[in-house]
């Protein structure tokens, strides 16, 4: 197989190659640059120094049509314009940025701020959120690789919703993330001295995830209701950990919740169901595409705590971007993705 | 002022230190210990030299009567038996502990596991939550200091509950707090390798602090209900951010939430409504007494989204029991009090 | 005291006004900007409300002569210009950056690469290195205050060498820096996912603090040969720790170096002398003006080990600068800088 | 191949358990215990639930002669008593602790404080610092793994100093480590709060890989001097900077020393020099196999700053103990040990 990585320089696009460098079925990975061309990548990225020597690419439609697969990691509204003329083109397109995933353009200028790519684009694209979706993704040329705070909040909330065990309109939703979902332009928000040794609360009620989670809800769950939802950046590189609240529908046991996740999840190898635990982070899947999964249902309220974790890196971004891959070329979903954490 | 610590050489002990040392009206500063009598303070901590060099004294009630204020920063069922004794005698008595927080004496058991203080020692003690029970602090000898936790959780919620604005029966709090809170006692779960890059929920449902957030929403706001409170451990040593989720009452806009708080703390020096802000954080208030909420209104979902940040070994324990000794004492509340945050 | 500081954004800035808040003789404390004139300052950094609120000031040489000091935290370059006017003016002046530490002002070009200050304003400045210069200093309007890492240093072998006790051709220099010194502009050596978990050494044998260093050597030990200095970056915000080997004189014991720095340092609160000790660290100064020296010699090789430690934004920067501002008006050196050090 | 662990529940064990369980050539991994028999070990540690869920085994001489090697990540003096008997039966034997690695068993009583290994045993160990020692390695049953900081300095010195082209008698080693270092058992040393935003010295001339230093500069390059050697630990879990400073032979250049490395390592995968860089740090080898190395003279000073960085769980424990285990069964060396550095 033939990758080319449109967006190698930002962190998705590091994790893809870092990846991707040993995914038996990869023979070679090409890297498509809009300003860079020719910069030898391991002198800009000492850390791929033997590994990728190679010099960046230009972006050529004619050229990124003979890959098999392209991945696009760029930032919003760069992708709207790239990928289109591909559209039944040979590669696999493989989206990670969040143009295609709204499917009604008007939320996509509203949470956005910018120009939605063309109807019958979104039309075309499907959602790759691979526990749920995998059969259209089997289908699709074009994957719009779901984001990392849906994936964490998602995978815990969709088996609960769908099996009316709690009450989606209760729904509150706090997660936690690491710096690196900022990505890796420098700015005040990912400036050492000021993240460091700090816990803040951003883009409070306005962060563009949430339309992508209340859509998933409508689509997987079958049940639309706006949700609260909350982000805050913790000091540490990667991980996610999102903590979700609701009502569970009255008579419901905290066995019955358990249990619709481990059903859910029996012949899905990268979710994993926690049943008795003193402490559960992040470090539990550092550097692999797990998402773990807890909850607990707490008898003075009433209410379930729903808890899951990832590396916002991996299962948020690439690592559930060649899942999705490996899901369209026919692979076993784990090829290239059998990472043990690294916990420490 | 003659001023006693017992367990001096807790992270609450050595900021009592910190902050009294430069208090204008503390002119001794004498420490406490059960085992390790003799020891030269600056030997065990070295930043302390030139500052504290005086040998810990051994625990004995003739002498402690001598104080003007006695402050315990211990372990859970020490003060139980530490105070009583002295209940009467001559010094104001401060316990940083929660041995002397909850009235209810089988609460205090099911939560703490351990045996209660002596009822009538519980009955003369008052709860220290500064800024909602200032008369009742002055006149009492033995102050129940507040737990971290709940001074960031009730100095946001109280106001809007108490006003009917939000229903405290759909209260949610998910809190994040530094390590220190966990105190100096090395554990797996304070092992820097294992806690540095990580961010993860604990003792979900079963924080001791959660009693007590209810039995203050009932004294303070007159309403009894359970809450919802999770806590998780992030990656840095100070702080605490606590993130509160409740369906406000119908009719009510943001800016009557904001306003709640700022009438309620206009008089409060160490409480700061922020109003307008792209990213609210611990770091504002690091190494200070300040509490500084930010609330917004969720249009979509009719919920209130409470924010709070503290330093919790500032505001959460030391400072805020330096503030009711200002108080106890008849001085002005910002006594010894008036550093600025660090930020960075 | 009417004080101005020009540069308040940065972090050396925000170190100065939390400092001087607390400061006894100090009534008022103006900001100057070159570009954000009329901003109200505890909007841009929240952290200050309530505690300095008012506007930032244009920068007008007429204004600035009314103060009692002027302190500038600019980048290199900036005071070149803004202080020549004001020599021979009002106000004592103290300049926290490196434009006026070098006699040599072509070594300023070959380090800097920047224009020098005037030569007669170069002749007029006091090198403020506290503990080494105090009567100069007293007598001097403009103080060249010194740099981070030269504090550091020098503070911990400018004993050694002066009393001939190692040899000044043999010293290496290996220090290690928190990222704060890199002040409060964002770019890729300061982007939290790239210095989180990573320590770096930079600028190798390039560092514009080598001739600072050098310069201070000869002037306060007598001795003139270059020094191999390295500088690391670390994965926290405050603090230096400085590591410097050198060969002792024959016949010289581990007893007569300790001698040497507790003599030299007898008189002078802020240094201090630590003996024995498991662990040496930052943290033991943090947020404090305290440099802590520890010396130990390795019979083995016959090099002694010099370490000191310092906050860089407070003995290294902000807390030196008044310290020196004390000493020029006669003040007890301590006034306003009694902070003890936070540990943790 | 089947594989034996003594000693997982270290860091340097888990971290073989993640490197082994995507080795292609093994096929089976046991986990031996003294005292936690029967412990399902991803019960212990969540990381691991589904890849090792199998429970603890006993250590039994009989069951350990089946396998085909058998790596010891225990604590000093352990390996002393558990490997001897092992000595001539079936297994290959890879020790990573320290108990095997210096000749003299006076050196190792007086540095480890501890009973030495019989002197049989030592006679047949190999020392495995494979790009320096790697026929010995392939005939071995024994291997003494080398320790975290000898691997990192060892590596960057042994070139230079066996060309004659750096005086090693003049050698100063400063490095900096990461906590993981330090084990995963909890003490102060490791104990968050007061490891986070601290960089210290510890054992200063008392490091136990001192002698194992020495032994490796004498047996590998043939210069037998004593270094300087000091250690520190920076607030970050994984990596090792070594930093050296030695005088070069006159007439020197930089060139020369760089070509030293290059050509000792041409045939090397994991060793990496880095010729133009501004900043060089651990996180350009995070998670990886690899050794970068960085040459700089100092004109001014005609000395050489020599750097290196490693993970120390990986080339300095772990990895590299595999990559032994790739020589003694003659396999690829790369074998199992591709990872990419994660970077960020």
């Amino acid at each position: 197989m033939k990758v080319g990585i449109i967006g190698a320089t930002g962190y998705g696009g590091l994790e893809l190659i870092r990846l991707l460098h040993n995914h038996q079925e990869v023979e070679n990975i090409d890297l498509f640059t809009s300003s860079e061309e020719g910069i030898q990548f391991s002198n800009k990225y000492t850390h791929l120094m033997n590994i990728h020597d190679q010099p960046l690419l230009k972006i050529e439609n004619d050229k990124l049509a003979n890959y098999d697969v392209i991945f696009t990691s760029t930032p919003s509204g760069v992708s709207t314009e790239l990928l289109p003329p591909l559209i039944g083109a040979g590669p696999k397109l493989i989206d990670l940025s969040g143009d295609f995933r709204l499917k009604d353009a008007t939320e996509y200028v509203q949470w956005y701020k910018k120009t939605p790519a063309p109807p019958e684009a979104i039309a075309k694209s499907v959602y790759g959120l691979t526990e749920w979706n995998e059969e259209a993704i089997q289908q699709a040329q074009l994957i719009a690789n779901p984001g990392c705070y849906p994936t964490a909040v998602l995978l815990s909330v969709l088996p609960l919703i769908k099996e009316n065990l709690i009450d989606a309109s209760g729904l509150v939703i706090d997660a936690k993330s690491g710096i690196s979902g900022a990505g890796n332009k420098p700015n005040q928000m990912t400036h050492f001295s000021e993240t460091n040794e700090n816990t803040a609360i951003y883009k409070i009620h306005e962060h563009q995830h949430i339309p992508e989670i209340e859509q998933a809800i409508s689509n997987f769950a079958g049940k639309t209701s706006p949700v609260t939802f909350t982000t805050h950046l913790v000091p540490m590189t990667r991980g996610i950990i999102s903590t979700s609240y609701a009502p569970v529908t009255s008579g419901v046991t905290e066995q019955q919740l358990t249990n619709a996740l481990e059903e859910t999840y029996a012949n899905h190898p990268f979710v994993r169901i926690i049943k008795e635990t003193n402490k559960f982070g992040t470090n539990q899947v550092y550097g692999s595409n797990f998402c773990d999964i807890h909850v607990r249902l707490d008898p003075r309220t009433n209410r379930a705590t729903i808890v899951s974790v990832i590396d916002n890196l991996v299962k948020g971004a690439a690592g559930q971007a060649i899942q999705n891959m490996n899901v369209q070329f026919g692979l076993d979903q784990m090829t290239g993705l059998q990472q043990v954490p690294l916990f420490i």
